[in-house]
């Protein structure tokens, strides 16, 4: 299948090694991608060898990964794995990238989705030597019709000196038609209004513009995207679905929100496709959705009609979605705009729209402040994605996780938050298994009793209480009394015990079985 | 001077007594007032008696206080003082009610300034009771002429179920014509782009609307703005000012910037004078600012034509800016925009605009997170004002401060920030006296050699240092190494000992001689 019918660019075809020989070391090199899907699957594997074959030489031979966020093991991970980027943003969330960041062996600049192509235009991270997209077919016309992510992909091409283009015919023919390339961003002072009113708007074209001569390489590929595991949803999940349907439920009732809810933004994961479900059975249609990611849940309510159209950046599909999706592309095509990441995360956008923002997190604290990247206050774990530019915007922002990690060993609700990504004043709601706490209107004392009482796990909420109690009682400062000298001694526990719970160990508690990666707005 | 000139609501002019009547125990009062500016003058304060004689008589009356931003003492402090509040929102910088809110007497909402109206209009506060209005004339057909700041009046004369109008012939007769009160907001899913392309662009009317059965009450009044006094920048004022021009400088000269600049937003007081004087003397012109208040040094700026325009909501004068103000109000009302704070400090407009955001702050810690609003973590000092809506969608985001206060006692980069106001994330300067860490595409790791480095008084620098070398040596989360056990040990001895110096105390430092308020983005 030859998916590369512009005349003029083929003489441009070559191997993947031939194309990644023109990636120099100390190269700047913007990636496509975004949550395994779309991003390139040869020309990183022909890299990873060159450097490979470098450092036998004794050559140092880095380069630095920009990408739209996640890509896959055969990218980030391969490259790392031969300690062959020496600074990565803005999103990711591989093992061995993550294993590299925190052994300080590489840079990892994590940045808010919606800023890093204006930050790159801006010129702040330096010049863009090279880019390498992947993309669905080049037309006749030389147009290129974008893959399964569009992320960065723009910017990438319109910034970098030269392009490297993956054709890939594993993804459908089909998407042709289905993304939206904005072109008329620009550099203040001449940005104007994005004019998007509604999450189904068009305002683009289908194609990303490529000026020829940039075009350094053309590789042909047939490999499919990184797979995303799909489970169905567990206890946990569940419970904190119907905490937030409830909450939907009641904010409509009186009179808050319309009956068709406002533009959902939802997390990947088990959490976010409970809520999906739940919204399925429920009785608000139709909807629509203005998010990142597409995932199996999303293709459910677009087959069914409970949602009409659903806007993002990305797919991030099972085999199954992905076989879904192939059957049906004819009805999602026309239900599904993939945009560019610096629109379907413009705050401008996701304001005007009213988002309603559902984020997992790491923990948060009983203010409200809650931690979406790090492990322990210093270890990363995936990044800030999305989360940020819906938080700040959405015309509601829910921070959904369940209340322990760790079999019990971590609460996820803690006196203080060991490192803050989105603060007091950007989370309305937080959510567990145990509940639902509404913040809105409340200030941080208020707050505090709030999401002890209906967030914490049993197991925790005595000593969080205890804690609470005792610093309203010794602080000079009771608009968020902390006892600074044990604010992290849950953490301090965990880091020498493996617990948070105080000796003698308490049995564990089940609430949250797996691994205490959440899901966030981007993975 | 009558300046009441509608003759159909000559019936409702009335004693701020009888005006003060109308506020039942339990009313949520939406007031105006911005930095001082346009807040009203007699019915709080009749307010505060009507609270006072109820008490003595053993009867509860509080009410909720929802402004623009500070008031005044005899608004805020007075009612705080009679503890006539139970709830205020959003920014606040009495210090009567400070210490009642850090006492735990009253609960206090700090809110982004860009959130309250739509939030309030959403119906996340509850329904607003009663609006007091400060407005400097009735126009004949009943339109209202706003006084020196606008802050959220459209919102709470559309929201109130009553409005109490006070009419201050105090305020110059000339500010007529001189706002921009845009009535083109509206609730998700029916909002549209604001159609402001310029700082200077005029997008409303200058007049607020009120539908003339909604107002029960009319006072005249004739008292002054509470009014902001102006000192010469301090040493380290200059010092932080001149870091910041020749930052700005450089960045025109390599090119990330026009030599216009972009639109300045820069918060009140010592050091944003500081950096407005420098600009007087520099190369750039012509200038603009969209920001949130209009100081004396803003004046200067537009007087002799360096900044050819300046949008805000506020003014916040001295005696003698507020002399100059009248004597070329012709000038100036061509040159100065006042517009409802949602609009100052819209995310869309600040980011299309691409602001140059120049906030204070009360610490950074080594990875660049800021605390804006809490003393030691727990005691509240003002509040965020609009220093988030503009850090996170600048063009490029500074924060400002001395490297030391309390006379050296206190060191205001620390190992980890208290409290956080705004993330690593958003956060890309840091100025102090000592130098300027430009930490735009820096790990986080990176960020810290640079703020210590550049920031850092030379007091404090070792121990920075040793902090941070420590946590790189020893934790296994290497992105943002912290000491969890220690890592507010700066803060606790403060606490304790009176000074983040260990012991035996170092002779004093003196690089920030007055106390610790930092100048932010309202006040």
């Amino acid at each position: 299948m030859n998916r590369q019918l512009c005349p003029a660019l083929d003489d441009r075809v070559m191997t993947a090694e031939q194309a990644a020989a023109f990636i120099a070391p100390g190269s700047h090199v913007g990636m496509s991608g975004f949550t395994g899907a779309g991003y390139p699957k040869a020309v990183p594997a022909a890299l990873v060898r060159r450097i490979s074959e470098a450092k036998q030489r004794g050559t140092p031979f880095t380069v630095s990964v920009w990408t739209g966020a996640s890509t896959a093991p055969d990218l980030d991970g391969a490259l790392a794995s031969v300690d062959g980027i020496d600074l990565r943003m803005p999103y990711q969330s591989d093992p061995v990238t993550r294993s590299k960041i925190n052994a300080g062996l590489l840079d990892y600049l994590d940045v808010h989705l919606s800023h890093v192509a204006q930050m790159v235009w801006e010129g702040f991270f330096g010049q863009l030597d090279v880019a390498v997209i992947e993309v669905a077919g080049i037309t006749a016309d030389g147009s290129l019709i974008p893959s399964s992510s569009v992320g960065n992909n723009k910017t990438w091409i319109d910034q970098a000196d030269k392009v490297i283009l993956e054709v890939n015919s594993w993804q459908p023919a089909e998407l042709e038609g289905m993304h939206d390339i904005y072109y008329g961003t620009a550099l203040p002072p001449n940005r104007k209004p994005i004019p998007l009113l509604q999450a189904g708007d068009r305002i683009g074209e289908p194609y990303l513009r490529c000026p020829p001569e940039k075009i350094i390489a053309i590789v042909a590929t047939h490999n499919p995207d990184r797979n995303t595991s799909f489970r169905p949803p567990d206890d946990a999940s569940r419970l904190i679905a119907g905490h937030v349907l409830d909450f939907l439920a009641h904010e409509v009732k009186v009179g808050r929100l319309p009956d068709t809810l406002l533009p959902l933004q939802s997390g990947v994961g088990n959490i976010a496709n409970a809520v999906l479900i739940g919204l399925e059975a429920g009785p608000f249609r139709p909807l629509t959705a203005y998010t990142e990611v597409i995932q199996d849940g999303m293709l459910d309510l677009l087959r069914s009609g409970t949602v009409s159209v659903a806007s993002a950046t990305a797919f991030s599909l099972s085999d199954d979605g992905i076989a879904e999706l192939r059957a049906n592309i004819g009805h999602y095509r026309d239900r599904i705009i993939l945009r560019p990441q610096e629109i379907s995360n413009h705050p401008e956008v996701i304001r005007r729209l009213g988002c309603l923002a559902m984020n997992g997190m790491i923990e948060a604290d009983i203010y409200g402040n809650v931690n979406s990247t790090h492990v322990m206050g210093s270890s990363i774990q995936n990044g800030i994605g999305g989360s940020g530019d819906f938080a700040r915007n959405a015309y509601i922002s829910m921070f959904l996780t369940p209340s322990t990690a760790k079999r019990g060993a971590i609460s996820c609700i803690v006196p203080m938050a060991s490192h803050v990504d989105h603060t007091e004043h950007d989370v309305q709601v937080i959510v567990t298994e145990q509940g639902l706490a509404d913040l809105r209107g409340l200030a941080p004392r208020r707050r505090a009793q709030k999401i002890i009482d209906h967030c914490a796990h049993p197991d925790y909420r005595p000593a969080l209480q205890d804690y609470f109690d005792r610093a309203m009682a010794s602080t000079c400062g009771k608009q968020t009394p902390h006892l600074l000298s044990e604010a992290f001694a849950w953490h301090s526990r965990y880091l020498q015990d493996g617990t948070m719970q105080p000796a003698p160990v308490a049995p564990p508690v089940s609430s949250r079985p797996d691994e205490p990666a959440p899901a966030r707005a981007a993975r």
